[in-house]
């Protein structure tokens, strides 16, 4: 963490920079320190390196050309769309290329009428439900970033966003994916069509944080926006009981089109940010969005109230219009930077629990804070059991530093000790990399790596990101504990 | 085709029967010819093939035994579910052994709360919903044989439904599945949490026909019974009419539960068969269902009348209660078996298109009808674009054999051509294993043979199904046709 490590071979990178220039503009290839600052991290600040150098293709031939280059010479690439991942998926290689889609920002292709759309890879996750409101349709999976989080980022990282527990996560909303592999081999997964035959290659890269293919263009579903919406805002005064209402709605037979949670200190930072409305005297809030025809939403949120109330919600206020429901999502979407506001920095976990064990989590991130003697806001996707615990902490401090990390491990230990996962829609990156050594079993690991050398054998792809080596797994020394119910006998191996 | 070939080799059948008796009790090794003649096809009956040995294990344990040791000895493996594939994806291998997990019946644990199932994979589709009941859930996918149809097999097929338009195939309604290579090791593909980190093996497994591993348990999502579901018949007097009406339903915003067409050669033979109730005088008619609340169903129902009154429907009828609702669909789902009352044999082709190019595609049949002079009823999942033509035929007839295949291959082709799949449901098996070399380029089959060597390096798992060599391609010597629109260079290799 701290400063970004400089690039250690000037012979290697005017080498690198020299044979992209044979085919690429000046303004396509930076190497300056000046020009390469800016692509040193991407949302998760706390890792930082400058890359050797920086390639900005604007056409198809460029791309496979660089990678073919990179691929001859040996030299790590490493993919990036708008940079505002959290598990630095998108840290530079120091010794590499930082491949940055930035301009293939067109929608190819719109079609009303399949309710596709064909966009580019640098396209803005909210432009598609732009440009597709002409035609009453909408993309749905909706990070919090997606006012700047690009389409490629979200298909590496197979993102998610307030609305996934209704209409699922990217990898439920991307029809076809066509790019390059390392050796600028051209790949097209998936079609159109309901189903493709062979091996279902389009969920694989998918979520492949990059270590596949690069995507040159993407066939994303639309959906018809829905009529009406409105959100029910509950309190509790006990964040446990909080949980279980989440748990009582989606028994009671209801998909809600989102179901958050927040905890007091994360209401109250939101509150003095953004003023969403919030009840500042609850325990923890929930909320609640229907949507569907006017009628649909009447009957879902009058039966979301009734288990509320049965759950010992303390206070339940619908949103009267479309102001109001848009203000009261805004405090949720606000919740990491109104956090940034009251702590020098945060750490943002990304576990993902069986929705039963939500109080249970709950209680064991309270004594975490007691125990590491560290505050922690808490921010859910409640609906999927998608945590975002945020430990405040001061970088500067190596001492909080140190026992934010130990906070952070803990916690996703016991997400993955409970039946669940160490990430639900960030990815692994660089920060969860140790983790991965919890979650799996090295014979996983070594198919995740298999897999990995049929498409980069040489792996030269966003090397070091996302499935650890069992060299580092040993060297991190911690055993996996996979929930504990898999009757399969442990391998003799590692 | 026709009858069975018999086993080549009586020392090398000793030989495995005993290696597996070791540990299996002698209920559970079958391989005299009337024990093994049972498995001799799955649903595609034109293919038979008497398998050398067939094993049906009982535990987990048996399963991991009978892989590790068919791999010692390099005997291939065919897993069976039911045996109600359509593409003969359970044909036996002569020299190897039939795996069946027919005994693998048992609901291992059904969380409501939770809203998922644990079952074995030789579960029945429709028992799922059955156990389920109890709890107002249900699982989704609904392929026409669930009455009979395993889990397992729907698994290893990506099997659809009548539903899947609103709820998804089966890889968006499995969370987990549990299991063994070849080689006897363990596998755990996906979790009950929202997402894995990692690459999406779970997603590469569900349709691979069983090349990749066998399952052993697979947990499934469940969702909430809809309070009330209805249906509207409408009838059209021009097929490309009907066709264009789907496409209407769809751009108008609306995803119904289940949007059905059938042509007049089609609905004649079902009225003969099951007296459904339908309108023998249409050229086609639409079956369209809403689900949902009863205010959203009749508010649906009302868009859906609107929208087929203006594509030109003659006449709509929407079910008056329960009753006719299942009695509505009750000839969509005996199409096959009312075919098969009315010719000695029938080719049942899936492949899928674009929307838009229903009408085309339907005269292009009509086309090939009159050009191979055989008959063919067409039963399609209109609103996925997945279409069902039945030619029908005389398989002891050499001839019409020849013009079936021909007219099968010519339409698969056609369904490439405008963009489309050649299997939605069915999977590719032994069946369509040409057609993989139309619809893919080479480098693309090389793909899916590197992801199978890295669970499979010697081939031994389902050999000769799902993915030509390149060697087949070259002699069936058909160019692929890939849409057209691709503007990747074909490579030079093949």
């Amino acid at each position: 963490m701290g400063e970004a490590l400089a690039v250690a071979d000037a012979a290697r990178q005017r080498e690198v920079a020299q044979a992209l220039r044979a085919f690429l503009p000046a303004r396509s290839v930076l190497w300056e320190e000046e020009d390469t600052r800016p692509y040193e991290c991407d949302g998760l600040t706390a890792y930082r390196q400058l890359p050797m150098v920086v390639a900005l293709p604007e056409t198809e031939d460029e791309v496979q050309r660089i990678l073919r280059t990179c691929s001859a010479l040996g030299v790590p690439v490493v993919p990036r769309g708008a940079g505002t991942g959290l598990s630095g998926g998108a840290l530079p290689p120091g010794d590499g290329v930082l491949l940055s889609m930035a301009k293939f920002m067109r929608v190819v292709r719109l079609d009303p009428l399949a309710r596709i759309a064909v966009v580019q890879p640098g396209v803005r996750n909210a432009a598609i439900s732009d440009v597709a409101a002409a035609f009453g349709l909408y993309y749905a999976p909706d990070p919090s970033s997606q006012i700047a989080c690009s389409i490629g980022g979200n298909v590496a990282e197979n993102s998610g966003g307030v609305h996934c527990l209704k209409y699922g996560l990217t990898v439920h909303n991307v029809l076809k994916v066509r790019g390059f592999t390392i050796d600028g081999e051209p790949v097209s997964f998936g079609s159109e069509a309901l189903d493709s035959p062979g091996y279902d290659l389009l969920a694989l890269a998918i979520g492949s944080e990059g270590l596949l293919a690069v995507s040159t263009d993407i066939t994303v579903k639309l959906l018809p926006r829905p009529q009406a919406a409105r959100v029910v805002m509950a309190s509790f005064d006990d964040v446990e009981r909080a949980g279980d209402a989440v748990a009582a709605i989606i028994a009671a037979g209801i998909i809600p089109a989102g179901l958050e949670m927040m905890d007091k200190p994360a209401t109250r930072a939101v509150e003095e940010f953004v003023h969403a409305g919030y009840d500042l005297d609850a325990a923890a809030i929930l909320l609640c969005e229907s949507d569907g025809t006017a009628e649909e939403v009447e009957d879902e949120i009058a039966r979301v109230r009734e288990v509320l109330a049965k759950a010992g919600a303390t206070r339940t206020t619908v949103s009267r219009d479309e102001a109001e429901r848009l203000r009261f999502w805004s405090g949720r979407k606000a919740a990491f930077p109104a956090v940034g506001r009251i702590s020098p920095d945060y750490y943002c976990m990304d576990g993902t629990i069986p929705r039963r064990k939500l109080g249970e989590v709950l209680n064991f991130i309270a004594a975490m804070e007691k125990k590491h003697g560290l505050r922690c806001p808490n921010v859910f996707h409640a609906g999927d059991g998608n945590l975002h615990p945020l430990i405040l902490f001061d970088a500067n401090d190596a001492d909080q530093l140190r026992r934010t990390e130990d906070f952070a491990a803990e916690v996703l230990e016991k997400c993955v000790a409970v039946g669940g996962t160490i990430t639900g829609e960030h990815g692994v990156g660089v920060e969860k990399i140790n983790q991965m050594c919890v979650q799996f079993r090295p014979a996983e690991l070594e198919l995740f790596h298999a897999v990995k050398r049929v498409f980069d054998p040489k792996g030269l792809l966003n090397p070091g990101k996302a499935v650890p080596t069992l060299a580092r797994c040993a060297e991190f020394g911690r055993m996996h504990v996979h929930g504990g119910r898999l009757p399969h006998a442990e391998l003799p191996r590692f």
